[in-house]
């Protein structure tokens, strides 16, 4: 049974709605033991105990919270170079769209790849005109079926990779699971 | 008079629409030559022509096509350390929200960047949820109100940038003309 | 027997260079097969083939080719949705540092997540000034000793990850078999 | 006489190095008004000042450390929307070169387009191998010949560009004054 960590920061509760919709993807699967938790709280045991984690910060400035990046900075430097291999994706609310939050999901998945994490976005659509190619993002918080829908999938996704490669289940595979990419609408 | 090229390529006339209204957005402050071209179209000339450009492409694959890079690969690259300082930003489509169109924004910024232009993004809302702080984007062909309102706002910019900093006319700064930054809709 | 692609596109040698190194440090850890293929040469079954792919290209313009993204945006497009799961890196150079070679591999593994892939840098210092952590890279040809080992162990990591991941030998690890991270020199 | 602001966070002085030698380049022009500030005693009045800004972080996992964003996010995050239009440029140190630098410049840039302001990187070389397209960076502290003319550079061009487009002095454009612009060494 792979454990998933869902770490956030939320200022003004867009993310932590989203985190939680992350958490409840991850779980769907069945098979994953899931922490959701705030980086408020987070230590860097819950990084260490993971074998996967979606990470999400508001878009702030088009980028990181520096609540954020704190953690990294500070709480789990100490671990660097000694965690490598885990599995990790990302989540973001912005103001609006187009207002960055796929530049901060960009940022996220280059920090988990400094700390040596395989990192991946969604294939899937989760409406006529909403993906998560590169982390769910969503314009303040995710209410739209579609918001949900895609914070739901990121958890989804990593649950299911985790599955397949570090549970050696190959029958979750999403290319085996997967009915639609686009759905009909 | 300051000149502006709006250079755009196009598969399916999804970043086309978005470049005729880039454009007319250029047209709007009424004292700019604005040229509009393909980049099928284009050759060198035009960019050495233009004090300040908007440079479009969908999003393939999550970057610019290999049609719109070919342009900077190729047809551009004698005239590179030659064209510094003029004005860029980057306006795409994409199959949905949350596709790439931020990063490919991102990708042409940085390949203005490059050849030693000064590029930017639009700080203005459009509707309460959509912007465009990185270049205007938008999910599909530009045919709601919010997205025809971006893509004419990133034009209308590059006209107001180009008349303080190129034509020397500071009357014309956003800041002062400007009426509101997130319309009460 | 994991499959490892070595896909790249070079005009000048330089990036042709890289790729037999990656090449050869695929094969380094003695279990992977590993196809070397340029992208003039390579089909989309090449793809389909591999396990695991790094992918190569000179940063023109701080970016990927025109040449390679060729190969995503039309070669390849008939088989997007339909290869998630494969893992991917990235390597470029440049013409100097500082040249955008990170934002090529930036772009490179861009375009991987697009397809579905698990992306991943290298933490490993491969010199006191050296590293890898988002694709190998170099200013010009791969001569000096740390670009010969970076590229080496982008290739080597690639092998260990699908190692471990695909076939299942959870000693192949990084972080059992690594003896150091920053050499001592 | 336009006024530039060096600003920078620094942990082990290397990026302090960097902003002494950028705010050198900056006066090098003559007609500047140059200050340098650390984000730690810099208040937003400090960016109110300013014509043009060069901000410095240190590449911490691979882009800007939490102490320079806290400055974006809380210090200065009520003059959003009210100071678009000037002009700014990044710098960077990180351990070793393709540890990230340039995508924490690129961090950077974005912060400050999400500020409304135009950005800019450095066509010049400094030395055969080494150039700063997206802002100035340098594996540690910044000794070598050719890392002190790359941060000089960046102060320069941003005094160049506000001689040009704040003071009106089209003869300082680096079109006319820059001699070369890969050095022959």
């Amino acid at each position: 049974m792979a454990k998933i960590l869902v770490l956030y920061h939320s200022l003004s509760d867009c993310t932590s709605e989203m985190a939680a919709l992350v958490a409840e993807g991850a779980k769907s699967t069945g098979d994953m033991d899931v922490r959701l938790v705030s980086v408020a709280e987070a230590t860097a045991e819950d990084m260490l105990w993971c074998d996967g984690v979606a990470v999400g910060s508001p878009t702030h400035i088009g980028t990181v919270s520096w609540q954020l990046k704190k953690y990294f900075d500070q709480d789990l430097i100490d671990h660097w170079g000694k965690i490598d291999g885990k599995f990790g994706c990302a989540f973001s609310t912005s103001g609006g769209w187009g207002g960055g939050a796929e530049l901060t999901c960009q940022t996220i998945t280059n920090m988990l790849m400094n700390y040596g994490f395989l990192v991946f976005g969604v294939v899937d659509y989760v409406s006529r005109n909403h993906t998560l190619h590169y982390g769910a993002i969503n314009a303040k918080a995710p209410r739209e079926s579609y918001a949900k829908k895609a914070s739901h999938r990121l958890g989804q996704r990593l649950a299911e990779w985790l599955a397949v490669y570090v549970d050696g289940k190959k029958e979750s595979h999403p290319l085996i699971t997967r009915t639609e990419i686009v759905p009909a609408e």
